[in-house]
């Protein structure tokens, strides 16, 4: 991958198994594995992308330096007349968060879901050819979970055919919107929908804040940028917006029409088209996020299992090298289950991938029966898979020591970057919610009969898992999936049932529901661990070809279902799906796992694919050189550019000499 | 406490205690609540040491910024005449890491500590009166946590009467010492003594690093600083350095000879001084950490208690308010035991306080055997209350929603420069391994008849452990403290001997402890649980003076408990200790503790005492002032300076007019 000296190839040479077999799989297919290839190349290769210096930037600096990488992947994307996915993903390798994002992401998708077949006519092609600049402008100050509680009004002015779009309190001033405070000439803005005083609820608009000539704000817009972020570099390079308006006039034609229209005379009317299908967009946006997720996740786990076989600390016997960090069980025990939690969220994304085409397809033909289940299934996956992540990237800087504080570790930019995922499109506990409603409602249906479907299939076996026990007597036991997949669904089961049965016990259903809501969280979450146990003991179930592939992601299935369970312990316990003696079973299973990942393990990271420039980690490299990199990445920073430090005349040499009167202490 | 509206009236007018009584309890004593209240306010009220601009720096804006702070709070400290007690809450009050920490709080103590008389008499006063700033230099880009596999190297040139500091590889350099890039002129070097090719292993040697007259450093000497780190102010205001010597002379009584000397004709000589008078200055070091982690993690709770009840999302009925987000129950079940564990951290930090007197008392009198279980203690206890600090302020981070992710909400700030406390001083899993081993140990000893002291003693009652069942049968019986502390002493007990038993299968005992480390550590933590509950519950048995604050602190005490036997609940079910039944009990009561806490909530965090200077949050601002201050500070980040951003014309402009060539997509 790089030149020189590779310090990791006795690693490499104690690998198990076809590692380029095991891309193939990591990647999805050949062509996904080429594509992603050749665009991380292609923008690692180019010194217009280098990110090295993000973290010692000032916020002005940093975000011109994000626009000159924005503007400048365009032009490339268009000089080399890349297709859609090519686009996508060489955005993705440039890896820092710009207007461009939401443009492509929210606003174009906005206008396609919701805009008339005459909108998208006429908005698309401008879009498409970035000569307007779009974002997605829903929350607000004081709203976020609460779409439906948004202040900013639309209110339709018969006479002159317009909407008059208002900002009526301070709350209700846009705040986060991406690339609204300083680039986007438009917005899809969401707001009150008022037709002679009556309010219709929430609905887009089509509306353009800035001059196309000057890029002032528009008469009646004011728009800022809502200050600094978390991190050094992370979402600073992105400038989330404030946006108030003073009724400020648009043409009726720009409020996006596809599922209601406001006629000329101010009537409210509702087209054919199934209100179902944003539910579908909602889907998609968040099946994404569980790709991005596992993608996070490899990142810090890549960077964390390549320094820990590096990094020696301890153990040496008579002068020789000390022992790698990696080969202590306390380092084992905390980041492969990681490892197989990257893989595992692969697998169950890539299935959701499939579940969004198929619901899709339903949606078109009119059947809107397997909605409700797909759209729970996403949300909660969506806030399991970023939960963990934020919280595994975290863990990987720590399994780093010291070294991982430093920026040029990588891994404080990459948490500070992907954490945000954890309340944006959803607060990860408002939609675990969500899907323990959904489960409650599935049980509840039970006695007339409505079957469950897809993941919450099992629940049509209550009777049986409630009798579930595990037959496990010896440790191998915990590695058969029907083993591990009985108990995961017992344990799920129960819970529901159990949080059900307390719910119960309330006459108003919704006091219920709000007093035992952290119950419900964690009966939901038991869930949604539970399909993505499932899913990737499904995938493990296909044919997947190259020497050693499907051995290694057996233990890794086997890690992530297993770690689960010894971290819930009580859960499986207090249900009496397993008996303790059956925990300590799957506790020592585990332990031997880890010593069978252990030779495997750099191999299994390098699977990922990652480039350097990618990782953006001194600690991550491929090569393994890591100190030496360390000590030259230092001297890079601005403090650095002088020996004696800026300050010294005004501030130390007084100091030092005295010249601070009083000294008494 | 400032001026206006205070839109959290409502909420102190609920409290069911007395505030100012809590303050004092919180303080730990009038006299301490007084020092502080002044310091704070002393700070809060002068403009010059302002911090919101802090996330806006460039590094080398931000690092001059923090030295004049430093420079004009010591010139503040003087003028005013300050005791040492107030001088360090003072620092402690301006809220920025900087050199004068290493200097007061590293350097001076080493010198006190490893110094013999002459020396103190030499070096003392010139750092006293900050003629000379010293820093710690210990940890090396490749030694960290293995102290004794240091690579600098002092060796003895008996020709001269000089040790030579060289630095043999470049892992060999001094990398981390706060203080040392950019501004010390001294340091107490660690390297390990060489005397006629004979290694001694590592001692402190006080080594002059830059010259006094032109703060360059001297021949031989490279001195730098490492680079960015986590978040945007943090430890950036810090000149965390790398040093590398170049075999640089200094006279031999520069030695820190207190414990070994080294003599004219290179003999090496033990004084009388007890070698474990170092391990006094751990203990010492450590439960100040502990002490920090009560603070820093009363700081975000304070934070996301206030704005929890700012904040309000969904629940309007009619048109009237939206629920407060603090009403809802899955908010409290994550921040109530953070508050909790604030006032438990609070305690025991206070009591470790009075160890260490105690165990410094022992030394002084030749005592050595109470060293090594106050050792572990520490050493314990500063492992899981950084941890846990750590955790609850992201975790306080999200339940602030997307705002919680703005600098101004203080929260990223308070993360960034809070989590290295899990890596410096030892690193949190080492530390528990540490604890593990005492464990083990005294398990051990038992049979020879060695009875347990202090943490330790219920280790002496194992055969009673053993047999205990829990006998609570209603949700009010986990209110009961014996129930409680039987419960968690027997948990405890026994995760230990479990694993002392799986450790004798092993023929070789560090094998043994190497594969059961991840064993070990949970043990370890599961002991310093049980302390921390029992230090709370011997807290309680005191008088505590005031209305209704004792009631207060009963019900934090339970939540405490309760809501670690919930997250651990395996360890409890499968240790036999409890039963389901029992388990879903302590559930129910932990709810119901939750409401009654609930109308104290805001009080409890008043109490504390914060100023809003010291919190740094607009969303934790006293008076729940949050929009209209969120709003005003959004204005002043740098990129709102102009309407239209640098880099429109570059980059925005030929974008929109297509001047990008082969526009296709």
């Amino acid at each position: 991958m790089e030149g020189g000296v590779d310090y990791l190839a006795p690693e490499r040479n104690k690998a198990e198994f076809d590692v380029d077999s095991m891309k193939i799989v990591w990647a999805g297919s050949s062509h996904d594995l080429q594509l992603s290839e050749r665009m991380a190349r292609l923008v690692a290769s180019d010194p217009a992308f280098r990110k090295d210096n993000r973290a010692m930037l000032g916020r002005n600096e940093l975000f011109k330096s994000t626009l000159r990488k924005a503007t400048y992947a365009w032009k490339r994307i268009n000089e080399l007349r890349l297709n859609e996915e090519e686009a996508l993903r060489l955005r993705s390798f440039v890896d820092e968060p710009a207007f461009t994002d939401l443009h492509w992401g929210m606003f174009v998708p906005a206008i396609k879901g919701q805009g008339t077949d005459e909108q998208q006519k006429k908005w698309l092609p401008l879009a498409h050819k970035m000569q307007i600049i779009g974002c997605y402008a829903q929350t607000e100050l004081g709203h976020g979970s609460n779409v439906q509680g948004l202040e900013t009004t639309a209110t339709f002015d018969s006479k002159t055919d317009e909407f008059v779009i208002h900002s009526p309190t301070l709350t209700s001033s846009k705040w986060w919107p991406g690339g609204l405070g300083k680039v986007s000439t438009h917005a899809v803005v969401y707001a009150r929908l008022i037709i002679d005083g009556q309010d219709h609820g929430v609905n887009g608009f089509i509306v353009q804040l800035r001059s196309l000539d000057d890029h002032l704000p528009l008469p009646g817009i004011t728009i800022g940028d809502i200050g600094a972020k978390f991190g050094n570099g992370a979402y600073n390079t992105m400038d989330n917006g404030v946006l108030r308006f003073d009724n400020v006039r648009i043409p009726r034609d720009q409020m996006l029409m596809r599922i209601s229209q406001v006629t000329r005379e101010g009537k409210l009317v509702q087209s054919s088209v199934p209100r179902q299908l944003v539910y579908g967009t909602m889907v998609y946006v968040r099946q994404a996020i569980v790709a991005d997720a596992s993608v996070a996740l490899s990142r810090a786990v890549c960077i964390a299992t390549r320094y820990s076989a590096v990094r020696r600390q301890f153990g040496s016997h008579n002068g020789g090298p000390e022992t790698q960090v990696i080969d202590y069980k306390t380092q084992q025990a905390r980041l492969f289950p990681l490892l197989a939690s990257a893989y595992a969220f692969r697998f169950v994304g890539e299935w959701l991938k499939w579940l969004y085409t198929d619901v899709m397809q339903r949606l078109q033909a009119g059947d809107f029966s397997t909605l409700p289940e797909a759209h729970a299934c996403t949300a909660g996956l969506k806030s399991l898979t970023t939960s963990v992540t934020a919280d595994g990237i975290e863990e990987c800087r720590k399994l780093c020591g010291g070294h991982g504080y430093l920026c040029s570790s990588g891994l404080p930019e990459l948490f500070a970057v992907y954490v945000p995922s954890c309340t944006y499109e959803g607060d990860n506990v408002v939609l675990q919610l969500q899907v323990a409603r959904h489960l409650i409602k599935t049980i509840s249906q039970l006695g007339s009969g409505k079957k469950p479907i897809g993941t919450t299939a099992y629940l049509g076996r209550l009777e049986q898992l409630n009798e579930y026990r595990s037959d496990v007597q010896k440790a191998e036991d915990w590695l058969k999936p029907n083993v591990v997949l009985g108990t995961f669904e017992a344990r799920a089961a129960r819970k529901i049932v159990t949080v059900a049965q307390n719910l119960s016990k309330f006459s108003n259903p919704e006091d219920g529901f709000q007093e035992l809501s952290a119950d419900l969280v964690e009966a939901a979450v038991a869930h949604c661990q539970l399909i993505v146990v499932s899913k990737f003991i499904e995938k493990l179930q296909k044919d997947i070809p190259g020497k050693g592939v499907k051995q290694q992601l057996q233990h890794l299935s086997s890690i992530y279902a297993l770690f689960l369970l010894h971290k819930n312990l009580g859960d499986f316990l207090s249900t009496g799906s397993i008996t303790p003696k059956q925990g300590h079973l799957a506790n020592e299973q585990l332990r031997s796992l880890y010593s069978q990942v252990r030779p495997n393990a750099i191999s299994l990271v390098d699977a990922f694919n990652h480039t350097d420039h990618y990782l953006g980690s001194v600690l991550g490299r491929y090569d393994g050189n890591v100190y030496p990199k360390l000590y030259e990445e230092a001297w890079k920073d601005p403090l650095n550019d002088s020996v004696v430090p800026d300050g010294y005349q005004e501030y130390i040499r007084p100091l030092l000499k005295q010249q601070l009167r009083n000294a008494r202490l």
